[in-house]
């Protein structure tokens, strides 16, 4: 991990992940469940309201940071001096060093020319993804890609305890897990590690990106973004998620659970272990 | 089902479900793989853009419609003249009656106050919930909800061809499939089933909504909305979906599967069949 020039302050104020309510089960008995937390989370850059997340609020700060970074709507983690979370109000007050140049014409923009896209913020996206080049000389051994499933199938998480989110995870290509983020929304985790990645200066050029999520559009050019050539999902695929995966030149495999997989392109940068594949 | 009063003149443009491309599996060999597809979908009213929906496209004018009354940009469906679809640029026009009132007001209410949420609007639904009244003379019997699960379990689905979709459909009491849609966001899902409720004239107080998808606070305030007693999901569900629940007096049931599952609350009209609960 490369040193940080610049960390912002922030609070450290993760809620609690699960409550347990009492329900009744299919032989009207009393059962205790566990559900997972959910909240919204308002957020302000230099006292302007942007808007409201809905968050299970386990990594609320690196939240915040990863969403402005991938709307775009902070170039650096440099800008950013404080994320300051309070769960009295409901609210994430961030500062920025000189405020933000355009803003309002920033969320305008967005209103106007893409919208929110229930979960998929769009257009403007589309637009700089020809700009991206991922790294060629990094190599994703089968070996390494059975070793991360395998820790991520290990990792003591919300889902198992309460089920109703989504896991992201980031990995070396060691694999050593870096990050692990569990939210109730998809778009929610990838975007706290984004933030975890700027806060720590951790680049993504050798790294590989896992989440348990479908590789929507979506989250292919969050990923794309980010500068991560791996993109690995226990979930399947969507046509243009393929289709922008190709575009930028990313390695993408899906439905891998298990010892399966589908490698659906990048396959330049997979190394298929002769032995390991030739198993039955 | 009610006769509608007034029905839009609608294209019917649904795009082909799944795309097969082709992968290498985990020996290395070509395998061939069905994807779901995934279309932006620039939603226009009166000839001013609101915002691009990413979308499977099965239903794509119902989704509109469903999407305009979930946001409560449009009162009735009296107002809607027209929605046309025309794949050719990723557009749908929606002309109304006689132009939305303060559009733009809401519009802008929308992004300063609550945004987009990430897959979740939320600030002004809030500010309704206690005015919903669902009703409370309607029982759902123990035999009903699994007969409801095993036609959701019979009906042929995109997810069993290509996975990375959600399904959400609408039963009456006997139980009968009324409404089945499947998108790449539950939030499109459930639109989509509003839009058909509203075509159609539907009345939501003696319906089952049934979700693949989690019980978030979002599913629940729509469900609210449409006036539908009774959520059922075969995922869990998080805290604030709980809490909205109980307040507003839904009766949920989330964990549906096969013959297991939850009541959270709302068990006032739930039967339980003393034979059938009794049988372990």
């Amino acid at each position: 991990m490369s040193t940080p020039r610049h960390r912002p302050e922030l609070t450290q104020a993760a809620r609690p992940a699960t409550f347990v309510v009492t329900t009744l089960n299919e032989h009207g008995e009393p059962s205790e469940a566990q559900i997972a937390g959910e909240h919204p989370l308002t957020v302000y850059v230099d006292k302007q309201e942007i808007l409201t997340l809905m968050t299970l609020g386990a990594a609320p700060e690196a939240l915040v940071v990863g969403y402005l970074r991938n709307q775009r709507l902070v170039d650096s983690v440099d800008e950013i001096k404080a994320v300051q979370i309070d769960w009295e109000v409901n609210a994430a007050s961030v500062y920025t060093q000189s405020g933000l140049v355009d803003l309002a014409a920033k969320m305008e923009h967005r209103t106007k020319t893409t919208g929110c896209g229930q979960g998929t913020v769009f257009g403007d996206l589309m637009a700089d993804i020809d700009d991206i080049k991922l790294p060629t000389d990094v190599k994703l051994p089968q070996t390494t890609l059975y070793a991360l499933a395998e820790l991520v199938r290990k990792h003591e998480t919300i889902y198992k305890q309460a089920g109703a989110v989504h896991g992201c995870a980031l990995f070396s290509l060691t694999p050593e897990l870096l990050y692990f983020v569990e939210d109730v929304g998809r778009h929610n985790a990838v975007d706290a590690i984004a933030g975890m990645m700027w806060l720590d200066g951790v680049d993504g050029g050798d790294k590989i990106f896992y989440t348990t999520g479908r590789l929507t559009s979506e989250m292919v050019i969050k990923a794309a973004q980010m500068g991560i050539p791996f993109l690995v999902s226990r979930s399947g695929l969507t046509q243009m998620g393929y289709e922008i995966a190709k575009r930028v030149g990313m390695t993408m495999i899906g439905r891998a659970v298990n010892k399966h997989f589908l490698l659906f392109c990048g396959e330049e940068r997979f190394e298929y272990d002769t032995k390991v594949s030739a198993e039955r």
